[in-house]
């Protein structure tokens, strides 16, 4: 990959060269990825200057595109600090026929540390740019940010800082850098530092000295690299940015902008339906991680107006069912109508979602009630509003109601209904459980396995997550109760025969989808008249779905061969 | 360094051995470091059962020393969970000959993510012994509580924990452990990491796989141990311990303890009175760090009583009294008899003191005025008892008070009053600056640097961290006004002449100190009738001083040779 002179001629002054001629030099020596010569955009500019910049940008990616041959361009997006110009121009470099989507003028943001306004360009850029291609943030060399920026949807990195800073004899960490001679050892194990002690380093002449520090920054650079990538691998990535976060008080007053509901909303988008690990709590910017953010808004718009009066459970060790189970069904018996909630650190739970992720799958301690007193409150303030809460411990001050329309429900019929609800939205519980029910529970965890209705085989509930795998069956009935495009996956006329045979759906054939799915979501795919052609699970949200070009955006589970 | 099988006794069942004989056996092999025949005690145990462990244990120690020889020994601090029989247990083990105190009956707490518990063994274990004697925490394999042990007191750590995670395919890292089969790939750079793949790690045999990371678990701990000496050397432990508490939700509700007013009393004895390096903020337990606390405690003991008027600035970037410089002036001329505060995250500050550390030495995100809002609500309520409160926009509504008592006095004799009050107690400034001052200022800083009473050199004000340098005169001036003990370490007689000489002062040669020093104060150093010898630096506190039997206790700077 080829850089085009752009920020070379924002460190070292003015340098004369035609946007046109230098995609022809990247081009003609054979560059799998060549750069447009955009214009740097620096924090400083005004909004004036700053558009001016992005408009002769996006003209120079225009025609370069023209050019450029088989080579791979990337499009800089530039827009200095105003967050609509970024957009502006991402959507507008987007929309070309382009390969690659660096994120350009950041280096004087991470030189001063003005890591909220990093954030804020990635995310604006990230906002315009189509999320099926690479992005790349230009400049950014020190592991520090990297956590923070690839779960912003950054992909590569380039820099020299791993030279720059040990021709300054300075060692990378990933919590910052240390001079040498601030060091009394080497607080690392790579290949460098296990095999020099610090004298011999610091002994060493310059130019050998550049040389083995320069390695010790890339190996921990590369390091850092592969933290993340088993963080994604585990989903649990979100956890290692805020953990990283702690590291440099700059960048932990920045993640308070990822406590903005629109910046949640954005980022809920992306975020897995649930992870091969457990939610552990790193303090208190967990309760604003996207998942959380989801898990409330869900159990706020399904379960917030189903009943008047609720009655809170304090929390105590998990799973709540069990602890309370007594006292559940006491009061289920006694007061069918009653909610039940868990005044949990995440918000209000009903209890029936107890096993469900990431309510059950989950490490927090109990002081996040106090810690995070003012966004907890507001958070049941607004689930609370209009009902009648009362604590279980006082639940005999409360009149049994015995009326004949509300006869005592079966618990695990109601944790079928409820987590269904949560899955798949308001009114799925109701057109799942719509005949006559019957399910077999696990004879090893007494957790329920498979569920069926009228003898059908509609669900299974999965003890990993406590979400429910959709059959052929449960596909059905959803499908003919909820209207186009409630959780479908539309494909184009080509791929129905593929999918009637099993095979998976490729994002290419796909036409449409349901803008309420998340990946690893269960989905029905349907033809474009809305025929159901089976169920499956989403690797992929809408946005994705729509921009990728290549690979798999729906496993196909069962098809429908009616 | 030998165990005595006390821990294998736990872990498997009743072995029959002599309490006497095991410590003779040790001896008579050569060993450096023996260990007595403890009794573990175990966290179930009623207290009547820790008691009557810790009994024995003490009694077994007493015999144990007369027959080790020239063999150190090592003697466990037991008791359970029960605070004070830690303490007693540490208390009785201390006044005896021994050399080594481990505490030990601690790895079913760390085993069982009891951190909190933990917390407080070592804690109170280490409340009764001698500063002066190695502690070691056994059992202790894990790096993620290698940080906290240490800033608690722990000196030495053994484990078989990097051997028995390998058996079990977990590699160790600082943040926890990973299954190797649930790593995509290896987030490590250790020459083991470095030079296989993870598949190269997967796919040897057993017993070859155990080596490989059983090394890996051991560059890994033993990087964490450097990684911590660094941080003792630049004075940022305590930042590391809070970094790392936010890896694990256990070890982070169990920091909750450090903000006990008790503990962090504790601590605070032990906090050297500055550091190399800035304060840096890493969440909200920063504002309880020992020396947080101490700054908020000297602040209120120094300076809340003395004006009843207060003009409160907001906190913007420091230095304060720069941005700040015209208002300021302006206020002091026209009411002098009104206190500057800065509403600092740290607390209230005097502006004042904008120069000391860690007020000006901090890297502080604005947002704990919100974050921390209960916590520094009281601290600001205890300090403003009594006083009128009015922000600096507001003064123009207040009176000008112009009583001729009251002259406007020069801010750099009011700025060498406070640090001087703030740093040697209060009424050190009004007795330094008795006489007629004058000061030299830096040409390149414009700092004070040298304070001349009567034209002698009285004080140096340090760059570094805004504190003073004693000088032999000052020293005079504080001797003469400040009753013993005040700031002084007292020498035995025969240490005297050494003294004289400029030498500095070892330990066993202290024969007292005054309990309000700390680590790198500035002292006097007299003799048992209390006649000044010279000034020097504290390098320990107080129990330090009397416990430590070699080392330096005070370096010399200056002595009285009239």
């Amino acid at each position: 990959m080829t850089d085009s002179g752009t920020f070379q001629s924002y460190m070292y002054g003015d340098i004369n060269i035609d946007p046109y001629e230098i995609v022809a030099f990247q081009r003609d020596i054979g560059c799998d990825v060549g750069t447009i010569l955009d214009i740097f955009g620096t924090p400083d500019q005004t909004k004036k200057q700053a558009k001016k910049g992005i408009d002769i940008t996006i003209e120079r990616a225009k025609k370069s595109i023209n050019i450029k041959d088989s080579m791979k361009l990337a499009c800089p997006v530039q827009g200095s600090i105003y967050p609509d110009l970024r957009t502006k121009c991402a959507q507008e470099l987007g929309e070309l026929n382009a390969d690659f989507f660096p994120i350009g003028g950041v280096v004087p943001l991470m030189e001063n540390q003005r890591y909220s306004d990093l954030i804020q360009c990635i995310i604006a850029a990230k906002k315009g740019l189509p999320p099926g291609k690479p992005v790349h943030l230009f400049g950014a060399g020190h592991p520090l940010i990297f956590p923070m920026a690839v779960a912003l949807g950054c992909d590569f990195f380039d820099s020299s800082a791993y030279v720059k800073y040990a021709q300054d004899d300075r060692l990378i960490f990933y919590w910052g850098t240390e001079k040498i001679d601030e060091l009394t050892e080497l607080p690392c194990s790579c290949p460098i530092c296990s095999h020099y002690s610090i004298s011999e380093i610091k002994n060493q002449e310059k130019s050998s000295r550049i040389n083995l520090i320069a390695k010790h920054n890339l190996y921990v650079s590369f390091e850092e690299i592969r933290k993340i990538r088993n963080a994604i691998s585990n989903g649990n990535l979100w956890e290692m940015v805020e953990r990283r976060s702690h590291s440099n008080p700059h960048l932990l007053s920045a993640m308070k902008l990822l406590q903005s509901k629109d910046i949640k909303n954005y980022l809920e988008k992306y975020e897995p339906i649930s992870k091969k690990k457990a939610l552990f709590y790193t303090g208190t910017q967990t309760l604003h991680r996207p998942i959380v953010h989801r898990s409330q808004q869900r159990v706020q718009s399904c379960f917030s107006q189903i009943n008047k009066t609720i009655i809170e459970f304090e929390e105590t060790k998990k799973p709540y069912s069990q602890t309370y189970s007594k006292q559940i069904q006491r009061i289920r018996k006694k007061n069918p109508l009653f909610s039940i909630i868990v005044k949990s650190p995440l918000g209000p739970v009903p209890i029936e979602l107890d096993e469900t992720y990431p309510f059950a799958q989950s490490v927090i301690p109990i002081d996040p009630l106090v810690e995070q007193n003012e966004y907890l409150k507001q958070i049941y303030h607004s689930f609370y509003k209009d009902a009648t809460v009362v604590n279980w411990r006082n639940i005999s001050s409360l009149s049994t109601i015995s009326s004949s329309d509300n006869e005592y429900e079966d618990f695990d019929i109601r944790r079928i209904r409820y987590v269904a609800d949560y899955q798949f939205g308001k009114g799925a519980g109701d057109i799942l459980l719509k005949g006559k029910i019957r399910f077999v529970k696990s004879k090893k965890t007494g957790k329920i396995r498979n569920i069926y209705s009228d003898d059908k085989h509609v669900l299974s509930m999965r003890a990993s997550d406590g979400f429910f795998t959709l059959k052929i069956e449960g596909g059905r009935l959803l499908h003919d109760s909820f209207l186009s495009p409630l959780i479908r996956v539309i494909v184009f006329d080509d791929a129905v025969s593929f999918i009637r045979e099993g095979k998976s759906v490729f994002a290419k054939f796909i036409k449409d989808a349901d803008p309420g799915l998340r990946p690893f979501d269960e989905c029905l795919i349907v033809d474009e008249t809305d025929s159901f052609l089976g169920v499956g699970r989403c690797l992929l949200n809408r946005a994705e779905m729509l921009s990728f070009s290549s690979g798999v955006g729906v496993k196909t589970r069962e098809s429908n061969n009616i």
